[in-house]
């Protein structure tokens, strides 16, 4: 089956303690890197309230948009763990118990730990697909092309495995990164040149200060790696014209 | 002068290095937290690529939204660097030599170093305010309630200082912090009752992880000190009387 080279997806943050700067958030980068690896852009991501309908309106938008949709945040048993319901709201479905939810979880804990509020953590949108939780058993799930993990990072990260065959990606993209000991500044006119040689090849600029030294990161982003090849030998063609120093590549 | 209670921000990261998870974003959380204490509450976060288009749709809709909208990223001098292009357009100004910033960079650099790269640093939306930047010389700058800023987050939060007097805040967003040695299971219904008993208070209910030892803080937040402290008291009582361990408060 030839792929569909442009995969897109859309990343949904739900939780105050992001809004309110107490906590930051490193799923975005967790789910990119595994998504970029397996072929899938993520083009926008949005961090908002614990507010039903924020919830809703936001997903209900970005499902549309993009191919694919992660939450983050949400899942748990208290009062301001709300993805499930408002994910019921935004597909019209009704939230109730999960019978294959509810046994996994009855068969994680112990004989009468599976109290009143981690019964919670079963209520999902009906039919929803499970995404299995190999941390903490409480699972995520997925409707249609939306995808809901929860918000604590290591237990997000144990349970990108499991989507694998629930994504179907684009081409890989591919990145390389030429590092130099120089400013932005003296290298923006050449750089500009090869962007505009290579218009659909993403290169970015990025400062950086490593062990009290100033230094610039290019970065090249394609799913063609002949492309890439061909901005990283125009790039080291004015650097070494330049005489700018690599820190490496 | 009598303070308007609720003021809202929502903050813009500009970025391709954000979404391919290359680099995690910090600012969120730094200008959230300076945020707060200045008695502004931020609504929402969305992280966008380097694209004109997408960054002029999403200022025009994020500023008629809330109080204030804040950039990062994109202000520097390389190709990439598009944000004070797309924020002339957005706000329909002419793009142009901003000639108090010519002026700064000129005394900042030495003779024969404000080369055409750096120039390209104070090209701005007419008449645009400047934010100064005690770091590195290249200022952001302000169009109306839409605040730009850099994306290195050394720069930028050496920046957010001179902004105090640009601000108007409500009253600050208190906050108060309960950790306690159990999960969120155990005291899910009894929260979930002090937050229906004290809906105009965000409470929030995060696991942690810390020395091996799981736990679980409850955040209070509120402008009004009274109201949180009445949370604290009907959450201590029923800590009590189920004999959770308090780790601190």
């Amino acid at each position: 089956m030839k792929k569909n080279t442009k995969v897109n997806a859309s990343i949904l943050i739900i939780g105050n303690e992001i809004l309110s700067g107490r906590t930051k958030d490193t799923n975005t980068s967790t789910i990119a890197q595994w998504l970029n690896s397996i072929g899938v852009k993520v083009n926008e991501v949005r961090v908002i309230p614990d507010i039903k309908d924020i919830i809703i309106d936001n997903v209900n938008h970005l499902r549309k948009v993009n191919n694919y949709v992660f939450t983050t945040g949400g899942i748990g048993p208290t009062h301001d763990d709300i993805t499930a319901q408002s994910i019921s709201k935004a597909f019209n479905l009704e939230y109730e118990v999960h019978q294959e939810a509810f046994k996994i979880l009855e068969a994680y804990y112990k004989a009468g730990e599976f109290n009143e509020g981690r019964q919670k953590m079963v209520w999902m949108p009906k039919n929803a697909k499970l995404i299995l939780n190999p941390t903490s058993g409480a699972p995520g799930f997925n409707v249609e092309n939306v995808f809901c993990l929860p918000g604590v990072p290591s237990i997000l990260k144990s349970m990108l495995g499991g989507l694998k065959n629930d994504i179907i990606g684009g081409d890989p993209i591919l990145s390389h990164t030429i590092s130099l000991k120089t400013v932005e500044s003296e290298i923006a006119n050449s750089l500009t040149n090869v962007q505009e040689n290579n218009a659909d090849v993403e290169i970015g600029s990025y400062p950086f200060f490593q062990a009290g030294k100033l230094g610039v990161s290019i970065v090249i982003r394609s799913e063609d790696q002949l492309k890439i090849d061909k901005c990283i030998s125009e790039i080291l063609e004015f650097i070494n014209k330049k005489k700018i120093e690599l820190v490496n590549r």
